[in-house]
This record gives C-alpha cells, sequence and structure tokens, in this order.
C-alpha cells in the first residue's frame, strides 16, 4: 500500500512516498481501518522539521471505513474516527482514568506508531468511534482537532458573560473559536492575516489585529499560535486572577516571570487532546462547521506536494484523499 | 515615633531605625492604629535587598489597636489585623470586585505606603477586621500569611482523596501546610532542615526530603521555597493534570518547557494574598496554631537585629514588639 513516511534523518529528505508496503496486521484488540481521508495539521510540518524524533506513517487527523475487527464484527463497514492515543491499561494514569496521559501511551502518526497518511491503518477497537450518517467524509475527518479545542470547556469553565481572547486564527486556533462562540461568550481572535480574517467572518466570529488586544482586558485567553510571541500578547491581553489556556507546542523553552503570575494571580492551562464523541455531536448538530477551513484535497500519492501545500502561508487545511485513489 | 525604614539605595546600608517621626495622621477614611506586634517574612528581607524599589516603612504582618477612626468610632480600643492592600475604588479591578487587583493600588510596607514596623500606622476602616478576644497576639500577627495561605484553598479545590506536595517548609510553606492538612488530604512537605521538620511534626505534618519525592504522584503541589530549584522539584512531582500553585515570588524570570505543561495538561496558578476573616476564624477555633513557629521576639527599638536574625538559616518567625517598648 501508498503511505507518507518520515523515515532516515532529521531533515525533509527524510520524508517519503512508500508504495511498497505491505497492508498492516491487526491485532487481537484492533480493528483494520481502510483510511477515506486525512488532514494535514501543524504538528505534522513541525515532525517533518525534526520537533519530535519520529519514524514511520505520519498523519493523525482521519476518517476511515473498518474492514474487520476481530473483537467487534459489528464495527466492519462503519465509518469511524479513532482516539489517537493507543494506551497501557495498567499505569498509574491509565488506572486513574487518565488514558492520553498513559505512561507507556503510542500517538499514531506521532509517537511510535503508524499514522493515518496510509491506505490503511490498525488501531485498538477502544478507541475508535463511528461516524453519524449525517457527517460527510470532510467534516468528519475535523473530528481529532475539534475535540482538541473541545478539551478547553473541559478543563476550565467558559462562561457567558466572559470576554475571551484566542490568540491564532490558524488551523487550531479557527476551531478553538468556533466551539468557544458556543458558550455566548464575548469571543474575539487575534488574526494577522486576510484569509484567516475572511473564516472568522464566515463563522460570525471578531477578528482584531494585534495592536487592537486591550491590555489586562480578558477573562480567559486561549494561546494558539504556536510560536513564543503569541504567549507574550496572551499574557498581555489577560486580566488579574485570568485564565491562559495554552494550545500550542512548540520547540524550545520559553523564559517566563513567575513573579507575576503571582502577583496577578494568573491561572495557566495546558491543553491538548480532547473528547471525539462530543466533536461528532458538534458535527452532527451543525453546531460547527468546519468545511470552510478547507483548501485543498489532494490524493495520497500526492502527499509530499499536500505537506508542502499546508506549510504555504495563506493556506489552511489540506486534506488527503486516501480511499478514492488507490493508484 | 519610632519606625524601621528603607531610606537610601538598595543597599542594606539604606535600612535605618528612625525614632524622631511623628505620628502619622489618619485621612478622613481611615483609622489610626497603634500597632502591638509585627511579624517578619521572606517579603520584607527581600526588600531590604532592593527586590522591589520600595521607600518607607517596613512590615505588613501586624496586629494593633485602633486609637481613633472618625467614620467608625465603635472601632476605638479594638484589636485589629489589616488588609495590606489599599485600594482605589474606582478602577477597573476594583470594580469587578478584585480590590486586592487594584490598578493604583498600594501595599503597606511593600508599596508607596508606611508598613507596621512601626509605633503606628493608618489604615482605611475598610481595610481592618476586629481580632476575637480568645486569639492572643502573637497568634493573630499571623493573620495576614494564614490569609495568603488560605488563598490556595480559594483559587483551587483541594479534597480529601488528593496527594498533596508542599515544596518549602520555611515561614510560609509551614502555614500553608497547616491550612491544607484541614482538608483531609495525604499531605506532606518537602522539608530540607531540621527545625523545619520538628515544625511540621509538632503539626502531625509528613516531612520528605527531596529524594523522597516520588515523580509524577502529587495531585497538587506548591511552591513555596521562594528559590527557582523549588518550581523544577515541584513539576517533576505533579502528575499529568495536575495543578501546581506558585506561593512565592523571586527576582528574575525562569526558563520553562510550555510545552511540557502542554503534553501533560499541567494547571499552573499563581497564589497571592488570601481572606483576613477566613485566618482570624482558624486562629479562634485553633484550627491553626502558628505560635509554635516563632523563634524570636524583639522590641521595635531593636529591629535592625530582628531583620538579621530571620535571615539566619535555622530561624523560622521573628516578630517585633511595637507596643509594649515605647523607649
Ligand atoms: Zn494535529
Ligand atoms: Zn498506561
Ligand atoms: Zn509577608
Ligand atoms: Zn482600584
Amino acid at each position: 500500500m501508498q503511505a507518507i513516511r518520515l523515515e532516515q534523518g532529521l531533515l525533509e529528505q527524510g520524508l517519503r512516498l512508500r508504495t511498497d508496503l505491505p497492508v498492516p496486521i491487526p491485532a487481537r484488540d484492533e480493528a483494520l481501518v481502510r483510511v477515506r481521508l486525512a488532514g494535514v495539521c501543524a504538528t505534522d510540518l513541525e515532525l517533518t522539521r525534526g520537533y519530535l524524533p519520529f519514524r514511520g506513517t505520519l498523519g493523525h487527523e482521519f476518517v476511515g471505513t473498518v474492514v474487520r475487527a476481530a473483537q467487534a464484527p459489528s464495527l466492519a463497514g462503519r465509518r469511524v474516527v479513532g482516539d489517537i492515543n493507543l494506551c497501557c491499561g495498567a499505569c498509574a494514569q491509565c488506572l486513574a482514568g487518565r488514558p492520553s496521559h498513559c505512561e507507556r501511551r503510542q500517538v499514531i502518526g506521532i509517537r511510535e506508531r503508524d499514522g493515518a497518511f496510509a491506505e490503511y491503518l490498525c488501531l485498538p477497537v477502544r478507541n475508535l468511534h463511528p461516524v453519524p450518517d449525517a457527517v460527510p467524509d470532510d467534516a468528519a475527518v475535523f473530528a481529532e482537532p475539534l475535540a482538541a479545542a473541545l478539551e478547553i470547556p473541559q478543563q476550565v469553565s467558559v462562561r457567558a458573560d466572559q470576554r475571551v481572547l484566542v490568540v491564532g486564527a490558524g488551523r487550531l486556533g479557527q476551531l478553538i473559536a468556533r466551539v468557544l462562540r458556543l458558550s455566548g461568550c464575548a469571543l474575539s481572535v487575534v488574526a494577522r492575516h486576510d484569509h484567516q480574517r475572511e473564516r472568522l467572518a464566515l463563522a460570525g466570529i471578531t477578528a482584531v489585529s494585534e495592536t487592537q488586544v486591550e491590555p489586562h482586558s480578558a477573562d480567559l485567553v486561549v494561546e494558539a499560535t504556536g510560536a513564543p510571541g503569541g504567549f507574550a500578547l496572551a499574557r498581555r491581553a489577560l486580566r488579574p486572577r485570568g485564565t491562559l489556556v495554552l494550545k500550542s507546542t512548540y520547540h524550545g523553552r520559553l523564559e517566563l516571570d513567575l513573579s507575576s503570575l503571582v502577583v496577578d494571580e494568573i491561572t495557566l492551562v495546558g491543553s491538548r487532546c480532547g473528547p471525539l464523541p462530543a466533536a461528532l455531536r458538534l458535527l452532527q448538530q451543525g453546531l460547527v462547521d468546519p468545511r470552510p477551513l478547507i483548501d485543498a484535497r489532494l490524493p495520497l500519492a500526492r502527499g509530499l506536494e499536500a505537506l508542502q501545500r499546508a506549510a504555504e502561508a495563506q493556506v489552511m487545511k489540506v486534506l488527503l484523499d486516501c480511499g478514492t485513489d488507490p493508484a
């Protein structure tokens, strides 16, 4: 089968389209999934730049069809999305009910496990969530990043009387804004580029420039730029006793004035993966429509080109057609 | 009157005992308070080292007797403790119900306002809280730092089934531990020195060494060392999705791996001043007895010596007798 893999050094040359791979064989508790559509996100691009020492098939945003699942035969033929974290079920974190923080976790396309930029992938049956018929593939493929956005209201209360600022209007910032606006809060999003502002306008979300951000005014700020400068702006926008949600991972460390966090009694909250079933509900009920974020859709055979497109300045979401082009 | 003041440069030489000061004259909404007893804390020591550009009378932990209060005559003769933040009542933070974060606040002994290492001080009547008769002076003088400890359960839920670690067993760490143990949680405190462990043992609190701290095990960690190394230990002790409360301010910045906060979904909470009435209740009901922390009690006239004592390695709390030695 075909797959887009990171194979050798840390350089981009390590990224290859392979066409000679065997279809993977699922373990006893796993399903074999035919990938239909996969999404490219910032993490994929950072992986190609050597951000993490991953080797294998990239991709963690997908919708697919179950080919077979020994322990859940009724899943065969169903469209599914999948939780990207594979947990051991036996470590302290798993036993404490935090499987996405499993000490021995694998993460598809990110850590020790082949991902979704392929014709097929294997996932434990317990990771799979059937997609309602009303949700088309090109919406369902956003379930994973939409769940990551939903992790924010899982962790902190987002109230209708709050002033909320999202810093960053890229792929993830757009989804976060679409989720947070559902609370009825007074939301604005810091957007640098016209193509970002246009997508926000489509969802009725107020875009502001960096200079329009009023200092110490926001009750809740979400940092979703993926760049250190975003943190400084987010911090400046926050009022005393406010909450700053960190949603982007960037390599390197940041120098922080912890004293000012104490004096202003700021709460910082790191936020990662979220609940897929809730993401599917938002899509099914039309509460979030991520499809206007799609800028390109290319067959898996043109996956290298797709990753290049996704890295371009004006491009939001790039999808890979993995199931309709068996090439 | 006498007072211990920071008067010239940033060096310790700027610290002086003055004996020639006039008794201050309260403003219309203020009370004149005869200071009975004052406490030396780490912030006072940092101020003498130039941590903040304060000039004036030091001291923010005190119990005193109201001499007169034009707008509240019934307060005259009452023993009181006082909220250290003087707010403007008109800025965005005051109007939002966060007076301790007033944008124009003065803080006695810390910021633009004379403090309690003196025979007299003035404070707005609304800052004063009468001390119950059952609370002796040498317990009431701890009301301010005890309130700061109580700010922690004001900000985060501390539950009986949690593993809680306090890093640092100095003046503030001791009080924090005494407050947190009231939740019934499984509490331990990282203590470096015997004199710290002895005070913990008096309150039935488990002391551990740094090497005994189990990585990723604590649900809630409080950093109260006042040193950058404390943060690293606190972070290491915390489990994924745990909460780290920052209770110490130190000069300088800290390099932080924000990505790891995101991946482990850590919550950082800065914590400062807390509720004085609750602190007085704990003292009145005997739920916390801070008096075993007292190591020395000197008259105000020996205030410079008292500050030196407080800076010594084995010394916990040093009190200044301001009302019984009119010298
Ligand atoms: Zn992603
Ligand atoms: Zn596990
Ligand atoms: Zn203090
Ligand atoms: Zn104010």
